[in-house]
């Protein structure tokens, strides 16, 4: 698809020939005996990124999220959540369906944290009729929250660390929330009891997640991680594209952010009301094409005869994503193109 | 405990002398085999009572529900329903745990259906990589609501049937339901693709639920009701009593109503604010004693030194629950004894 | 149908006079909140007489074994047992389905314990990589094996104590053992970690079985009996027909067993090489009809226009089960039936 | 590790310079939208090998086989094999833990089909009390047994065949026995309902298995494989190696398996008995050292002081695998110095 601005999702970014001959280069070793030295350095490094002891390194963010909450909720049990984050929305029930783990959830704009409803929700040992709050996730930045960053997380991390209660933190995009506030990443991972990130989006890696916990907890995510057939081999050849990620793809993030700037005020121009650029937090921008006059699937169809692709979330609602395969020249392009559409 | 006046819930009441001579000569058979006539009889009874083609017995009301839940939602699919309800709250997991069920959920005043918020929830099938709703489900009357009637239940009925979504309906207290307001019980369980009664609550059995559907729909979940080591064989005995209060116990749940009113009425004034009479729509009175300068714990344990067994919901609301063992008298004593201790 | 014999299997027997007396005189209580005192009662006595701490009378014997084995076993351990065991063959697979247990599997003769299997099968803990055996589960008497007698049961029992694996056992008909060897219960049961009994078989009560052990695998299986929606109200009206039932009709167990023996003989005679009665331990007759020119579905018909239901296992093999309903003459009216239908 | 000859497994191969090539160069895309061109060159070209109509690459074997036989068997239903498969040995449960599946085995030398045994076992639909077998699974060639070909492979087949129940095909090494015996992939996988091979044992893949079937079978396995959390994105990287393993790597198995039967040669030379040569099918040696007076222990770790590393099955029995990454010359230095320390 030469010529083609794909924005539909910053999960489709392509390894760079240095991240290749990174994975070409790479000791390589049998994983599923921990024999990876690659695999062993990616895990020590994210966990230290992230403050914590150890590392897993996974096929997916999804497995990461099913490990780490299983980790953390028993069988029967219940983690709380937004109504949009992604272990409820994008992980097809697998956390009912492999772990038996149940849910309640809030629902708030741009899936923020609303401390007084998760206050609400949690449900104490009120002895063995009644299920029980095990755990709460947050997912940072939110996805369908149009990549917002979590404004509650600290007070929210303080109220349960109170309660004794375990935070878990669904990263994926977790690089994004930390170089947009200036903040490390471990400021935010470490207050979680277990923390996924993700390698394969904004970062560029083709492949991989890690999650990150305390040795216990990832000994035993490591066994159910080959329970559910996830046990890789030589994984040295994928994580060494971690590795390269970690060095060179967190910066540059910012420009992602930039991007996703501009094209929220060119879309705001076009369609007044569409989308709120200071609330463009991150690299995601979802625009509301409810006065628009035109449909979701129209304007996704005639962006990609224009050559932009870019996806929809619910009825009406436009989403663009930027990432490390998109220059700047290339959103703005995209995104006058979509203001052409908009506005045609 | 004699002369105790026990209020916690509508689940202590004991079989009557009448339900006893009943269930000691009731014909009987191994279920397991389909051959209780019993057993058949009760469930061709409530499913015909209820609008529905078929039922099956069951040992409670639970199972009745993981067994209809189950019929409507595959593994990894998700059922919505409010965040205090009976299926999220008091099944310990079940849902997930059993039959990978994932769930999320609205929260709303009294346990209510929410409306507008469903619509929000309510995941279409956006291809194989979402989470798709599969049913809502709605428990009428709603217990931790505080007994309260569903007052959105039709308009959800048609919403869902527009939508081509099923319907799931815990009716443990279906039948508290129907003679407050003077519908017939088909008239709400029709509109549901699968709904569950009680007989061990208000009606007084000392076992058993029943799960009504269509044929097939109870063909598959007898298996499921077996696989869950819960076929049990002579189960006539049970259902015997089941068909007695069919008969004798439902008109009466009106005075448990008038008896809940009573109570309503002398808490609310001796804790003005404490609970809304008008908001007592069948047998369960919640008191909010947030207001009183006494906790929960203090007014339950005076209550049973005074011979009143009453329980708490959360943190500062007591409940109490009127049945066909208390009588008009016992629950005029048990207020004024509440009202006395509250006050004091 | 009055007149008729059914020899099909000990679940088809109805409570007695007496019985029924004893189960509408019980004091009943709330069962969930552990206030039923004839239930309480019935699992104090069953604990006392099969040696353990505990007891949880349970909807089915399913259900029993279902907890027994989720209590020895965690999710994704092995249980080994029989291949015709009762676990593996009737409980639909509940044990993989509910609990996430995975089964191996010995064949033999009558469904007999062989210890040189067992040990060859018995998989060590070879750290996260291999399924490891968590426990053994051995059915005594053995229903699909003819109600066999588990000959090797002690040797075994010492294997696994020396090797320190848990037991399981499935007594559902443990009581049928005892008898007709004069050993006590407690001498099988109190080997196992975990033992179920059956009072709806043999013992005549209408539902019901008790699962014993610690005190704390029992606080455990309760807590999932009530997740698999199998915690009932006032179930003392049940437990009180086990009560009568283990006071009145284990010692008569015996007269099933010389029923049994009667029928083996007279079908033995009949159809030579049929049946080997002395290999009928207990109250369970299989005939293999093989060469005997007659079809168990033939059979079965020709015996149920003559007013005498009896079963099929398998292709060729006639299961008949005697019980506390068929007395002596039932027994030698029904064999002579059989008997002259295969021989006709 | 350097002058290290690792023969604990045919997974511990490192990928070529060659695949490295491979690998860099290949066009990628997101998998998870199915857009990743050599993916799907890689499933289509192993579908087309084994004679099914499509294929999906999975992180593992286990993966492969957990989908497969997920496809074939539903929740509660029996999957029949030999005791010592890697489906119920190796893969800790997950049938059982993630699918709901559960297992009765067979055990035979060499894990070798046994028709008697198997047809003895098959349970067929006796309606909903009992459960029935839904498929039987078959490692070919047998990893515990030996690398052993299946023997009975294609009677069974028939005799499946013609009860109408499905075959599943375990064939993490099916490339090693179809070198063997000189026959095609399909002639095997062809007779299977689903099938999995592996690309990272002798095939020297770093990564990756296929799972191939109907076209609908495949459909439903990728929705779970992505609920399992195993939908990856830029997988091609793998593909790649995977296309190159296909086209370099087959046809030079023939080397693993001569080399292997030199070392047990010598291992029988110098420890007769131990090994029998010309039972040795194709790449994996295993030798009983019972009678040598050498534990596996003592073996296993003078040999890794002599720079050789092999393995243990069982009490007595040492693992020797062959494999790309030791030669000839490196297998011959193999065997003499485990024969020096065994006759040692």
């Amino acid at each position: 698809m030469t010529g083609v601005i794909d924005l539909r999702s910053d999960t489709v970014t392509r390894p760079s020939a240095g991240m290749l001959a990174a994975m070409t280069s790479a000791p390589l070793g049998d994983d599923v005996y921990g024999e990876d030295p690659t695999v062993n350095a990616l895990e020590e490094q994210v966990a230290g990124l992230l403050g914590h002891e150890a590392g897993l390194f996974t096929v997916t963010g999804s497995l990461a999220n099913i490990l780490g909450v299983r980790a953390l909720v028993p069988r029967g049990g219940e983690v709380l959540c937004e109504a949009s984050a992604h272990i409820v929305r994008a992980e097809l029930g697998s956390h009912a369906a492999a772990s038996g783990v149940t849910t309640r959830t809030w629902s708030a704009p741009a899936g923020q944290i609303d401390l007084e409803q998760v206050r609400t929700l949690i449900a104490p040992d009120l002895g063995p009729y009644f299920v029980q709050t095990s755990a709460v996730s947050v997912e940072n930045t939110h996805n369908f929250g149009g990549g917002s960053i979590q404004h509650g997380y600290d007070a929210l991390a303080d109220e349960l660390n109170a309660r004794g209660l375990p935070l878990h933190l669904d990263g994926a995009r977790l690089w994004n929330a930390a170089v947009a506030t200036g903040r490390t990443a471990a400021s935010y991972a470490s207050r979680a009891a277990a923390a996924s990130v993700c390698l394969s989006k904004g970062l560029g890696a083709p492949v991989g997640s890690v999650l990150v916990g305390s040795a216990e907890l990832i000994r035993e995510a490591r066994v159910w991680r080959k329970r559910l057939g996830a046990g890789w081999r030589q994984a040295g050849v994928l994580a060494a594209a971690g590795l390269y990620a970690l060095e060179h793809n967190i910066e540059r993030l910012a420009e992602d952010h930039a991007n996703a700037r501009v094209i929220a005020l060119v879309l705001a121009d076009a369609a007044p009301g569409s989308v709120k650029p200071d609330q463009v937090d991150t690299n995601i921008v979802v625009a509301d094409l409810a006065g628009t006059g035109k449909s979701v699937a129209q304007v996704v169809e005639a962006a990609r005869d224009s050559g932009v692709l870019v996806g929809g979330v619910g009825a009406t609602q436009l989403r663009v994503v930027t990432h490390l395969d998109a220059s700047a020249a290339d959103c703005r392009t995209a995104a006058e193109t979509l203001a052409r559409i908009i506005a045609g």
